[in-house]
């Protein structure tokens, strides 16, 4: 049998995927198990955007542009606008996803060997797409005490070497739901700006900013224009992360150009999620609100409800749908493992992202988990419920 | 500006997608452009595939499976089946496209450096995802006077070195329309066993082989399971190009292990795509069997016609929807420039893809054109004496 590739060998699986199975055979057993693991929400996609594919009469699902129908590529133009993100629909290249604009982005502006900065703890895939370009990932540790705010500019000045060619960030970020601030995007515009690197700015959970603080992207930032890689994504907003349409937008035209050649060799980004996106961006105001809302009066609820169990602790999370977790445990993995392979509680258990797949430091974020705020308010009582119960147990157990 | 990376940079542009925007600017002047350029025929998809659009009631258009929904794999497993290709639904991976697996394929199986491999002329894209891999495509010329067979073993030999890891075949082959006979496939398999190479066999054309020689899958040949990785797609057996639902197949457990790993970095496989894909496979016999049928007619025209313009030769391909024709030029993309700049005949002209892009040792193929027989007959008939015009005008003026 021939040898493997040595990229696809050492790139890590993800704690959440390793624990799938076991949410798997604890549902087999007839446990309720609380999905708090991944970014899947309960909420309705859009129903105009379903009705869109109810509408296809076209006879032939032929290739669409490989940078996607300028259709949609226009509405985009006009939504970023409403984020006063001024691009042109020439700017916006249509991907299968984030991840694949992520993908791309490194490929086209990544060698082997080349490292990026990313405040750790950071979107596990990350890692991944960085592995497919043979560059290396050097986190940046933002710590639970502080909220997980930016670091201070002296300690990224310290991580920059000959090879560094980027800074990676997510604003709002998953998994911590941090929001930068102006004061720290200008930091970061100002590392960029010395060093003249990429700034990869992953900004799919814009529409989800709750504290009144303003989003900022990185597209606002002056001076940096051609250094800027947007990630973007339909997944979040309207909820319809199965139709995998993302974007990778600049403003550096020979990026483009060179992306375009990756795009050009996978053909098309999918039809019919292109549909779908369309559809989508005309949503009314309405629904997005009332997302928006459900996501406040969660995220109210979940933390609070934390708070009050003995020994953990959230940050309140400024964004996005996710907050990390302090509990009283000393290894989360083991935690989140046992509640799925050995606890229950009145029939139910309940799935956490052990935060250690955040996390690139040995150590960093151990008795820390990632939940997502994606079940509506009574079950995410529940699911605290049987939480504050795991954690009884489990200490119990192990004194 | 910030450096991009070296494999954007040195990725060519396919000369199709160079006279792309010539091919839109003919037509904008008023000319009818018959495009023969790109395997997107005007075949309607199956129209109960398109229906499964109309049938989604799910109020969430979430993640599906990495490894796509398993309702569709036992399908295509069973699809499998029916040619003979014994694989469990295990075996099979869903991906975004054909074009993705040959991404995974590489990424998993093959360390930057790494050869593989590939009979020329061929896809143009092989040559994009080995840079992308970081692995170096080495071709070994197939030849027009030979109706593009397989070059003898001792050529192949030649060709390996300890930087070997593979060899890549496509069959029905694009864009030659070759079909591989048995002794062909043993002659492969007794390479890949003898140097234990992976063998990568895209086998997206299955459906339509025309001579009644048998089909043989690199899935039939003995001893080489754990080597062979099988490429494959919907797109052109149900036209359904748009939907980006591909496979990639191994019964090699390690290789699916960590192609999973890349699976699950871009979280899932097109939702919608997948459940055309589904309903595709339900497709009746009589339409699988018209298509073969009206595939069988234009290649019989087109073979026919091409033959009998004075200077013009094409073998008889005996699969796909493709031919590789020699025509009576010194430079093919010339020539194919000018009909879509230069020239017209009675409001008409032609778009072909110069074989150049589906060569890499220099000076191959600068007479020969590849065209899809992917328009109707009458279409055909008609875009086939525009070529004739073209060449006697194209030959008086450059005299």
């Amino acid at each position: 049998m021939p040898k493997l590739s040595e990229r696809g060998t050492i790139m890590p699986e993800s704690p959440i995927r390793k624990l799938a199975p076991l949410a798997a055979k604890a549902a087999e057993r007839g446990l309720k198990v609380y999905r708090l693991n991944i970014g899947q929400p309960d909420i309705p996609t859009p129903p105009q955007a379903v009705e869109a594919l109810h509408n296809v009469t076209r006879k032939v699902l032929e290739y669409s542009p490989s940078d996607g129908f300028r259709s949609l590529r226009v509405k985009l133009r006009d939504y970023y606008k409403s984020f006063d993100i001024n691009v042109s629909e020439e700017d916006i290249i249509v991907t299968a996803g984030g991840s694949e604009a992520v993908m791309f982005a490194f490929m086209a502006c990544l060698n082997p060997g080349d490292e990026i900065i990313v405040p750790e703890p950071s979107y596990a895939n990350y890692m991944a797409f960085a592995i497919l370009a043979g560059a290396k990932i050097i986190t940046i540790p933002s710590r639970i005490e502080e909220g997980f705010a930016l670091p201070p500019i002296e300690e990224f000045e310290k991580l920059i070497t000959p090879k560094t060619r980027g800074i990676l960030i997510c604003n709002p970020n998953n998994p911590t739901g941090y929001l930068y601030s102006l004061r720290e995007m200008l930091t970061i515009m100002n590392i960029v700006k010395k060093h003249d690197l990429f700034l990869f700015s992953d900004e799919v959970y814009r529409e989800f900013c709750y504290t009144g603080a303003p989003y900022i992207s990185a597209c606002h930032l002056p001076d940096i224009e051609e250094n800027v890689v947007l990630i973007d994504s339909v997944s979040k907003r309207y909820n319809e992360c199965g139709i995998r349409i993302g974007t990778l937008v600049t403003k550096n035209r020979q990026l483009r150009h060179n992306v375009m050649k990756f795009c050009q060799a996978r053909l098309s980004p999918p039809l019919l999620g292109q549909i779908v996106a369309e559809a989508s961006i005309d949503t009314p105001r309405e629904y997005m609100l009332a997302t928006y809302n459900q996501y406040i009066e969660r995220r109210n609820f979940l933390i609070d409800r934390l708070n009050q169990i003995p020994g953990v602790y959230s940050p309140i999370p400024m964004g996005a749908f996710y907050t990390l977790v302090r509990l009283p445990v000393e290894d989360s993995d083991d935690f989140c493992r046992w509640c799925l392979e050995e606890f229950s509680y009145e029939g139910q258990t309940i799935f956490m992202a052990p935060a250690s797949g955040f996390y690139s430091t040995p150590g960093l974020g151990k008795n820390e988990v990632r939940i997502a705020y994606v079940l509506e308010k009574q079950e995410l009582g529940k699911a605290i419920e049987v939480l504050a119960h795991a954690l009884e147990a489990y200490s119990s157990r192990t004194k």
